[in-house]
């Protein structure tokens, strides 16, 4: 069998983060490895009793075929939020996808062609790198800095290669750092996109989970050529299992991303869909997102109060304003997989930072931390383990 | 925007039977052109009680991420039945996918290169061929006969082109045709794809809704070395809306078809796997199955006394024992796009056979009937007015 296999598929391998998962199947272990929201704020009552009304009483449509694009009502009310938010101005389209993944996946098979190159920040999101990598795409790094990635490398790269067509960020609250990009970098980014012809994928799940600082606008909201993919997700504000995502971007490479999606899947599941959009009209979507901000601001801060407790003065992290993440870095010499490898003997789990760069197979002295799932004693009990792992392996 | 389309979906169509759906929301058409189950037999009430359980009391799981592979729960109580039905030998392993589309669209893209050669039925299903046509392959034709495809000429055809990798079948109930391979025949397939070194796709979303005749074994049931993707469905047995379908076969291709999955959409649904999960265990799935093929054996037979009653004597149709579609074919010169021009005018659509063939330029004869979406009434009415049409354009 094995001689048969694509080369698309002969050199994939599976995400470190997943695998990660199954070893954190275990009881005991302490987590900081998912990038998933906190399962005890999920509005089970509030979605129990919509998805029960919505089967019974419109079981008929939630249980059928339903279009590639999207539950219509579910498109329009993205549609008019991101306008009312200033993302989009009347020009791009809008579909419902499932989960935001497939968002990057099928805006990358629409454009990339083997050898066609994508910008990534590194380190960056395993599951954008390994769409790209799937479409055998030739991946470039651009460092992110404290304000967001390194716009003069990324010029110099632009001026070096030729063959750019996507540059791929996560602009606020970016996985896996936690950090946000300048209004600054995201004006020279939309500049050097049109000088250097290429296409911006900006994606923004975290947008919404803003705890500190002030907002800064998006990429999209100052596109004026269509050349901004925008890339959005109900897994972070509202739940990850229902796989619903949405994408805006100019209509003519919509067309090609909807074709794509009725290959792969057909459509987007519907009963998700309609549960998804009675709840935002039903109940105050917002009111929950406020709710999610405060609890995820707070245990951020607990966790950072932990780290600058109990870890080793010589290992730093960042200190994002939302999100999901923060992103810690130890001095050179270590190697964060071996920190890992005790730190899982000890029962706590983190995202080795070499899984969240374009050479995998490196050495990195960086970990990424997620402070949304574990509860606040985890945390608490989770730092201090590991603040004695590494103290173990850097001293004090 | 155009310029920058990869080559892959370049050339790729919207799929012509979804841009009829558009068509269809039009209100008062008949439409015997969906694959669409009967929206009234649907068990709402039971899945609503269920979905309103899963979210109250299991909520942290089913809006939490998942794995790739599906709920653990649902995959063995698929690999259970499998068994059961001695369709799985033990050899394989059993994934959950976002409907029967995503399995085919999985095992192609991780088995075709451009180029590789790919066998179909003709007539065919257009998700099956719109998967192929979008890894690159080159698609080669053979002739659905009374007892499934031609397998002589299958065999020259092997002989001929040594690129053959992947032949694709639904052997039951087959999708457009209705038609139900041998196990004569069944045997010959294997036994050819043995000796000329090929994978079967055997796509059995129809096997469950016999309403006539005898069980045939699946090929999946006779395979001895893991040769036969085997891909089923819960879309017609339960709700395809929900998006569910499962695959098994070979462990190291499903390992690779793994890896594409979490490129594609990371998981399937949660929230779908365990409603289902809970409705084949709290209910009698097997009731609700036998109710389905009596409701459909009844409105096939409905169907096609209507034909026989108002269409020319020269219009000929198959004689499904299961399944969803019967097919029509009218004298070779008729071309059936145009004669459903004129049947949509007259307030009835169907599928024209071009858009099942692999050259669906061209101009074919043929059209695939759906009986299980409309009502009898609506079939009554349906095929009289069709008739009509037919006497019109092809005479008594």
């Amino acid at each position: 069998m094995q001689t048969k296999f694509s080369d698309k598929v002969k050199h994939l391998e599976a995400s470190a983060i997943r695998e990660i998962f199954k070893i954190l199947a275990k009881p005991g272990i302490i987590s900081f490895a998912g990038g998933a929201p906190d399962p005890t704020l999920f509005p089970k009552k509030e979605l129990s009793e919509i998805a029960a009304d919505v089967l019974l009483n419109q079981g008929e449509i939630a249980l059928q075929y339903g279009v590639t694009e999207g539950y219509a009502p579910l498109r329009q009310w993205v549609k008019d939020r991101l306008t009312r938010q200033g993302i989009l101005n009347g020009q791009d389209e809008t579909i419902i996808v499932s989960g935001g993944q497939q968002g990057i996946d099928l805006a990358s098979k629409s454009l990339l062609n083997p050898g066609d190159g994508v910008v990534c920040e590194e380190p960056s999101f395993i599951g954008g790198l390994n769409s790209f990598r799937s479409n055998n795409a030739e991946i470039y790094g651009v460092p992110v800095q404290e304000d967001g990635l390194d716009t003069d490398k990324l010029e110099n790269l632009l001026k070096e290669h030729s063959n750019i067509k996507v540059l791929y960020t996560i602009a606020t609250f970016q996985n896996p750092s936690g950090i946000t990009m300048s209004l600054q970098k995201r004006k020279k980014l939309l500049e050097l996109a049109e000088r250097y012809d290429f296409i911006i994928f900006e994606d923004n799940p975290y947008g919404d989970l803003r705890f500190a600082g002030e907002d800064v606008p998006t990429i999209k909201s100052m596109d004026h050529d269509g050349r901004v993919v925008y890339l959005g997700s109900f897994s972070k504000i509202l739940s990850p299992g229902l796989r619903l995502g949405f994408v805006s971007c100019d209509p003519a490479l919509m067309e090609r991303m909807i074709i794509c999606k009725q290959v792969q899947d057909v459509h987007t599941n519907v009963l998700s869909q309609m549960i998804a959009y009675e709840f935002v009209t039903r109940c105050d979507i917002d009111a929950h997102i406020a709710n999610l901000r405060q609890v995820y601001g707070k245990k951020c801060r607990l966790m950072m109060e932990c780290m600058d407790r109990y870890f080793p003065a010589c290992v730093k992290h960042t200190c994002p304003q939302g999100g999901l993440f923060l992103f810690c870095t130890m001095p050179k010499q270590y190697d964060s997989k071996k920190v890992m490898e005790k730190a899982l003997e000890k029962g706590v789990a983190f995202v080795p930072g070499a899984t969240t760069m374009i050479d995998a197979s490196a050495s990195y002295s960086t970990f990424r931390m997620n402070y949304s799932t574990a509860s606040e004693e985890e945390i608490k009990i989770g730092i201090q383990t590991l603040g004695e792992v590494l103290k173990e392996i850097v001293g004090e």
